[in-house]
């Protein structure tokens, strides 16, 4: 079947055939592709636009080349794309006076539409079952980490007291996030545009219910010039995924961080580690690294996508076709980072000791001391706050840690700032600046405390149900 | 109040803290922060965190300044944002003894996300309405050109005939999806940080459901870590207004083309065009262009955006202040650039005789005398396609117009094609060659016959009635 | 040989070891690498690092290597990249008890640094001498068109009458600028990181102006921790592609814009065309269209890259490694479209008619008409424009052409807006306003006299001549 | 002046003007426009196209102009851009009857074209010297920190110790390659489009290579196409400075880590950090990460850039003016990045007992170890490879120092892996992992060793008087 025996002379130069094929990822729209020709004759028999015996000998043949598979296809160079090698398949089956009635009321043009969207529905839920993997996962670890209290960072800076199962619920909830955002798209994902033809509808009296039931969209894509040139739902998707990445990206960021001499907060495990080859001591978080790095990868690729779709008028034109592989490769890298820095991230193990350490060692809990003050002596947190940031700073001068501030430290400062002597009891002081004990008394929900996280990892534990439920 | 009575001996150099001001900005954020500060001590108050009589000193500043506005505040040098802008204000009025316990429980990094999605939830729904107005004004534009038949295109050249009415349409189908995605959004902007504090909540007994109501969010975010550092919402919403202003930048480069000397479809209106200094006889569609071009401004943003959240680490960090006035400036392009492009669009003149002309001018309706062919002949339609081509190729030719074509030009073809003759009538030809009647023939919803643009706007006018009615 | 030897007792999952290996595009790294160990093992022998008869072996097995080619490597799944590959090669050549000899005072970090310049270095004269032969052809295109007038835009309006030969010499001139680029980047993309070792050199004593000179750099990079993780060779290189495939967009999107059927300035070549498997009278410039949207994808493979970049520390991280693969696609995707769009643009075939039918059509000569009032009766620029845009708006109005525009009607404008009468003489207006003569006296260098364009085309030839003559 | 009074009716609407404005960044061109019609006319004089009176008198309104600056222009809102006001301030000084011949032979296309070249000419050069500067000063620092060891990394990782001279002098030289791009930039910045007018010259004998002479180009843009519609220089230098705001925010990455509580390897300046409302202790990198996020600005920028001139044809669009404040908020960025980091880094002091400690604490000399066994006991680098990566897994495993590591010990495990004995003392042992020493013994061009720094030093400051002086 050669199309180009339309009004051309010539034929296309080898190079300019091959600069403009689109056949390296083609492959990801066959099943696809044949499921919708499935459906497309099946609604012409349906609707008596083509003869029965006609329609069942191409679904016969389209039934073959479904359990045949790919491989099936003959892929010579003459053949333009993934739709011109299923309707020569069928051709050699049935003879072209049958298969030639299979493309009534039907153009590439809404076919490749369709097929995108068939295949990326399921894509969209691979990563989404993905996502929901890692969180339950990561809810477990929480469980696990709900006592080791470490210190949190803001500037990189230490902050405040948390636990390691703190932070792991901040990276759940950002994943939980990544997948609503996907569930939103699906929706604009889940529509049909085939019937939309070249670009205009057909005057053949076509079923558009009946295709959008059988390939089970929620509903057809109305408008045919918009049908068939709509692609928002794959720079969405691919924004979606970019900012999947970016979570993971963060992670690894972090993890990174972490792992180094340092900061020693965690061990990565040897298995997603690497060595040098010239400094055998070393052992390097590379696959953290390459998924920071793939992440970027995503943010070209919508840009890419971006900068196609801006600059095209209406409808149908062939920068179109250079998009879709741009979606396959996110797609893939998205999955495939989500799943090894999934892995990566449940394998490290947490230098319990260590933690502690840092969680004492900086003063990062005396926030907490200006709120005792403000609770117990009823003074503005400004002032109380003005007195701690004078404690700090004369114990760092004096080479004083946490355990040696007491109240009487304490009134000596807020002497000499003028204000009244407060007369916190001693006791009261240290365990406001206990990091273990401070820790606990985050008892607001999303706190740190491990009754807050015990409650954080229920709610995440129930939403993961009602989302596994959905998809089973 | 210098908050930098903390640990530093040394100010910041004037250099530095203009280098790393937010003013410029935070003048989106003034409404939003006195919200926020006015519910934060209400539920302090509610839960006894401060006293009455405090509480309500605080309340009262607050009104007071929300009356007296913006310009009321005193942003002298020492003043780092509109937080502490604010705080002095309260000062000033209520002294530091009362004002000083404004801040209890409450830190910038959590305030700062909450003011962020306050102001942020009415930039979305002026968008939103922006939209729906659009769309609303095409619709009618649509129900006006119902019968003003032209070509549509597909790679730039003439496809099949079309009515204008239904371009409109397809415009109105993507600002549609453009308008849906931003309420997806709106559910994860419309989520409440207030709690988290500086990153762990806090020990007072805050209650988050209720500042949650009173700032009329939806729900809280959980994590504190989480709640004080995510900032995908941003990049989410500017991603959507990226595909908004795409949508309207194609609508531009379609007016562009079509208001030229060659294409001659539409004239634009004298009010958005402009002419040259040095050529008298121009008329350029300037508006067109820039908005074109203000349309790349906000990829360029969504690239910032994302480039400064993928390279930080948990939580909050300073670069998360650079990602807001990119914020607002898509915002604010995108809103102008919608109300030019709706203004511009609802403008042109359609001229109808040069339309009609392109629609018959170069066999955009053979794929319906194809169709015929299978229709009333039961061929294949690969082989009815065969023949047109044919038809086509000679007709160029031999220098002829649709007008030309009849049945035994037609047998003439089939006959040297090797197929059986047609003996297709030649006014059933002709018929399926005539523009007008050709898209009348669209009958299946979608297409672009007037019966199914008036059904398609009906559609529409369903769908406006219910959002508008929920905007209310 | 397995360099996880070092100090980590688990190997990498198979998933992490896929993940981070840069196999897949190492294979354009192979000739550099065998050239950059040869030198490498050459200089170690000069300076007496290594055993003469040891570093002969070397030598000798990677001559054989450079002879066998790529094929000769076994990747099997343990090797981890294109180094290991070289080393295992020799190693079986000439035992572990030589070869191990070959990584002395070198690390993969400097290696592969030096490879991808070796590689990048004969990609970017590819890249450039694709561009010398394309610019050669549209100057010996334009010296064809030399005489065909047709009309400039602005604004997409018309605006004054050109060649199209000086249209060609547009591109060309963009060119120029786009090779000239890529020869500056060039300078910095040759310079030799070879002996900055893993970051800090060697305590071996080894030569780096011998390798600088071995391998033809211009100059080391000096300092170590620069040498082995600068990669802003790679972006400035990427750059300089987007820049390029922006200059061949530029013209794609003039040419499907000639090619419609409402310009017909052009013919495509039914070689770079396609036709439609619905619509079979269409004509669609595909390669265009395609060409187009590569030039895209190098917009998001910098944006990649640049990501990548921005957000890593000194020194070498895994990161690097990601950033590889974007730079070859950038180079095989703006090489393989400079030449399909060389090649389509030559092809094209020029509607001599409609190019003076459109020149003459819309008053594009009228500045010309304003520039003779300014020269015969020394009226200010400002008045004649006024007057020439009083005449365009009354010729509109009154349905003239430019062929009806005489002294009389001229004086009769000059007139009603109350300025002395000019008399013109018709035949001196008459001239100013044909589009062919109108051309003719743009006797301004870089005009598009026929002679001007003469006089741009030899000066090209001159330049085209030098750059030739370098390259060789 | 009114320019539309050419052939349009209407005025634009109040909202259409505003949109489509240049105003607000045409201050930058305020200079460059007075300049550029001084010269022009000058020009038109010298020729004798316009009367030597009328040209004395506009070179005595411009040259007025000039003097009394900017602020003497009247901007009210029928005013569409900086060359009408200038026009319009000539005109009230000289009439209408004089200054309306200024715009003889030129256009705005060729005039803004102009302008925006000669003001960036200049903006080049400052940041240029804000480069030069830096380094200078990064040298100095360098040279008083040449004897400070400490730990370089590789993927964060200890890798081997370095000075932190040689740091520094990893910095200036990312610095010297941006200073460079930013040369070859000029080159193609500094020609001049004037002369093109509209597009395509003029019919007036004027004389190209004076105004090139007057304005200091190095030659003039030949093909007036080209010359009014080419912006590559734009996007080339906003690439260059995202490549050098690039540069500065690695440095500011490793700062904020180097100044982290765990790495302690400096201490910022507290003048360029900040301290919590709610935390007390906090000291913050605040500039340094502004300056990373702002470095992202630039990234952004140049997307928006490159996405506009991707998807116009030739050649004058009026989006090209929407490219220009992005370019002139990208130098403002990133010259103003420049001068904080740069003062930033300058005011860091480095804890050199921290570095020691760092560059002895993690085994990061053992390559030296494996070096010397290939040295001198000429066993292949790979073995004596292997042998350290069990050294250093059995010093961890035994929790021994560096210091522990004797000759018995080597030749132990030596022995375990089946090699022979290597007996190398063990003061050579020792030598060769003590970090100073091992640092002290990297005497190739390029390494850390305070020789080779001071010897980068002195080749640097060669460099930056040569710049210096070509910049006087």
């Amino acid at each position: 079947m050669n199309l180009r025996s339309g009004r051309l002379n010539k034929k296309m130069t080898t190079g300019a055939a091959e600069y403009t094929s689109s056949l390296d990822s083609d492959r990801y729209l066959f099943d696809s592709d044949v499921k919708c020709n499935f459906a497309h004759v099946l609604m012409l028999k349906n609707e008596n636009i083509i003869d029965e015996d006609i329609a069942d000998k191409i679904l016969e043949a389209l039934t073959k080349l479904r359990e045949e598979g790919f491989e099936s296809l003959d892929f010579n160079r003459s053949v333009e794309d993934i739709h011109m090698a299923v309707e020569n398949y069928v051709t050699d089956m049935v003879g072209s006076n049958v298969a030639g009635f299979m493309h009534t009321a039907k153009s590439r043009n809404d076919q490749v539409a369709t097929d995108i969207r068939l295949t990326l529905r399921e894509k969209i839920i691979e990563v989404q079952l993905g996502i929901l993997k890692f969180i339950e996962k990561l809810v477990q670890k929480a469980e696990e980490h709900k006592d080791i209290v470490t210190v949190g960072y803001t500037h990189l800076q230490h902050a405040q007291p948390i636990t390691i199962a703190h932070s792991f619920m901040a990276y759940a909830q950002s994943l939980k996030r990544d997948y609503e955002r996907l569930s939103d798209t699906y929706k604009r994902v889940n529509q049909n545009p085939l019937g939309s033809a070249a670009m205009t509808t057909t005057s053949f009296p076509i079923n558009r219910e009946l295709t959008t039931k059988l390939l089970g969209f929620n509903t057809y894509l109305e408008n045919s010039m918009d049908g068939v040139s709509a692609r928002d739902f794959i720079s969405e998707t691919v924004f979606d995924l970019s900012t999947l990445t970016t979570t993971l990206s963060k992670i690894c960021e972090e993890l990174v961080l972490w792992s180094t001499y340092e900061f020693d907060v965690i061990e990565m495990s040897d298995e997603f580690s690497s060595t040098s080859s010239i400094m055998p001591q070393k052992k390097n978080p590379d696959v953290a690294e390459v998924a920071r790095a793939k992440s970027a990868v995503i943010n070209g690729e919508l840009v890419t996508i971006m900068t196609i779709l801006k600059a095209i008028p209406y409808t149908y034109n062939r920068d179109l076709q250079e998009i879709t592989p741009h979606l396959w490769n996110s797609v893939e890298i998205a999955y495939e980072t989500l799943k090894i820095v999934s892995e990566m991230t449940l394998s490290i193990s947490v230098n319990k000791n260590r933690c502690l350490e840092l969680a004492g060692a900086n003063f990062a809990t005396v926030t907490d001391l200006a709120d005792v003050m403000v609770r117990e002596r009823k003074i503005p947190f400004r002032t109380a706050h003005k007195i701690v940031g004078r404690i700090v700073n004369l114990s760092i001068e004096m080479d004083l840690d946490i355990g040696d501030i007491d109240s009487r430290f304490v009134d000596g400062i807020v002497n000499d700032l003028g204000f009244d002597k407060l007369e916190l009891p001693t006791d009261l002081i240290q365990k406001s600046l206990d990091p273990i004990e401070n820790v606990k008394m985050r008892q607001v929900p999303g706190g740190p405390s491990p009754e807050m996280v015990q409650l954080a990892c229920n709610n995440m534990k129930n939403f993961l149900k009602e989302e596994f439920d959905k998809k089973e």
